[in-house]
């Protein structure tokens, strides 16, 4: 399952190289995987509030070609693994047509507690994770 | 009383137009206000840690000038009102030599539990806002 | 005319109060700016790109209850005044159902060219912003 | 060669998790980079007044222990690879006593003109990078 989100730019994402601060894309991978949840019926704020948490552990970004004020970007964003404590999301950002690929990266979590020991996800939430990871825990 | 502290813009400041994205000023203030803070004794994580909060209710910015990336400005900082419950700061934001007033600007703030219930300050916490202040309340 | 532009507030946006950061109401401000202008048929980077800009000169807000993460704002944008050079924006940030003002504000920007010289708007521009005016020039 | 540049965690470098929003750690990379380079006596800004560009290829955060609220932080940088159109930095967050490591990344990036087109990089610019670089062009 892979889902797309779409953005438009504005100049507070920009820097005086008239394009996005590099930074920012990962201010959009958090709305990607946001969305994705929630397309599972999981959302993460109420995952928060039953005590779970999904710090991020690693990120990683590839700039192929950079965006620029008022484009609209498109976000598409999948769940790459899953491994009972951690999850770990993929991103293409694109163009508005989804015709070159802008950026490429991953972002890797942990399950925690709010202790930030690492936990077993609830089962509920595992089922539906599983169901869509594009490469399952083999 | 009053401080100032420097501040160098980083690329991540600016924004498409090559100069500093107007809302990144409102960070500034905040660097210019904990460290008055901390000059008159004040650590405003201690305060919090304490059950005691100041929430901004107004933020007002004046741009005269623009900063550029790679610039030193200077934030100078003052508290301009005190009245038991409630604070402002008043702020100039000056070109390195402070030959120049890029920003003037103020934030104004109430004091709170963690409820954000409007509280009294605590008394020594007031003498030292009190001995700083410029227009002490009247 | 008013226009109204729906944002989800993301963990980026939030700070350790556990609400949204002072500052990122600036950045909303100009989405909703950017949206009424386009409503009228303008479109901010084909202004620049014939050479004109509007730079702010002040921002307000008010602070009157915080949006928190994963919340859903509305940011109601209407233009209060217009004086050939200059522009004011008026601002409500509300919440999803629009029953309660979060945040009130301005922002004052003048018209410019790429110098950063003052100048008249060109014409069809003014007419689509007379037309749209709250408080027409007097 | 390697520099270390404290920073002081403010308000709106965190998120509603009570610790710094992980994007903004690639500010901070920007940061240590650059005054890398102003050890080395390149000015960035100057570079690009002479037309060169150094903009973002890759960047890779490994997150190992949160920054949390008014933490001051040291930003190690050193120069990990140079192969004249490219250039790699390390960098590590400490934390104040550089006893803890917090997050380790690096970021890779390409020596361009303005159009974007990568060009090497000038003499004596390569002379100062590869006199400090940990890891020569072999």
């Amino acid at each position: 399952m892979r889902i797309d989100v779409k953005v438009r730019v504005i100049y507070g994402d920009t820097d005086a190289m008239g394009i996005v601060y590099h930074g920012n894309y990962l201010r959009w991978f958090e709305v990607g995987r946001t969305e994705l949840f929630r397309a599972l019926g999981i959302v993460y704020r109420d995952l928060e509030a039953r005590g779970y948490y999904l710090p991020l552990t690693q990120s990683y970004c590839h700039y192929h070609a950079p965006a620029r004020y008022d484009d609209v970007i498109v976000v598409e964003t999948a769940i790459a693994e899953w491994g009972r404590a951690s999850i770990r999301f993929n991103y293409i950002i694109w163009d508005e047509g989804k015709t070159k690929r802008l950026v490429e990266g991953f972002t890797h979590h942990a399950f925690t507690n709010a202790g930030g020991r690492v936990v077993r996800a609830p089962g509920e939430i595992t089922t539906l994770i599983e169901g869509a990871c594009e490469r399952p825990e083999g």
